[in-house]
């Protein structure tokens, strides 16, 4: 099954690369019209189907290991 | 309109920030059956709509600005 993960700053939090790549945005011409948001995307494969307990395993890891629940929310997709 | 671009690393490129976040993975006994991936995901709005002319200015700057085209592939999403 595979397994992809999306990390991205929580709205409330300033996001000062998202910031830079706006301004290196219009010395290319192009003028965002909101902020510029940059996350993170972790892709992996597990073994085994959707279940409760393998779901409850993935938010430990995505909790304690690819996020930074003060800062960043994720959210996971299966496919 | 809103723009997501994800960038990943290319898949003939060793991806060493993959490779340390699976091995950190198993030490929460979680154990990835293939290689971590670890991606970058871009979000803002651009004015106007999808039109030929805003999609090559927008793979100017991922091209340019957003993605390593050495090392990276991208893609992105309008919505």
């Amino acid at each position: 099954m595979k397994v992809t993960v999306f990390v991205t700053p929580k709205k409330t939090v300033l996001d000062p690369q998202g910031a830079a790549v706006g301004h290196a945005m219009e010395h290319l011409n192009v003028k965002p019209s909101s902020d510029v948001r940059v996350g993170k995307t972790i892709e992996f494969e597990l073994e085994g189907s959707d279940t409760p307990e393998l779901r409850a395993q993935l938010e430990k890891i995505c909790d304690g290991l690819l996020s930074n629940p003060v800062i960043e929310d994720y959210r996971y997709e299966l496919a």
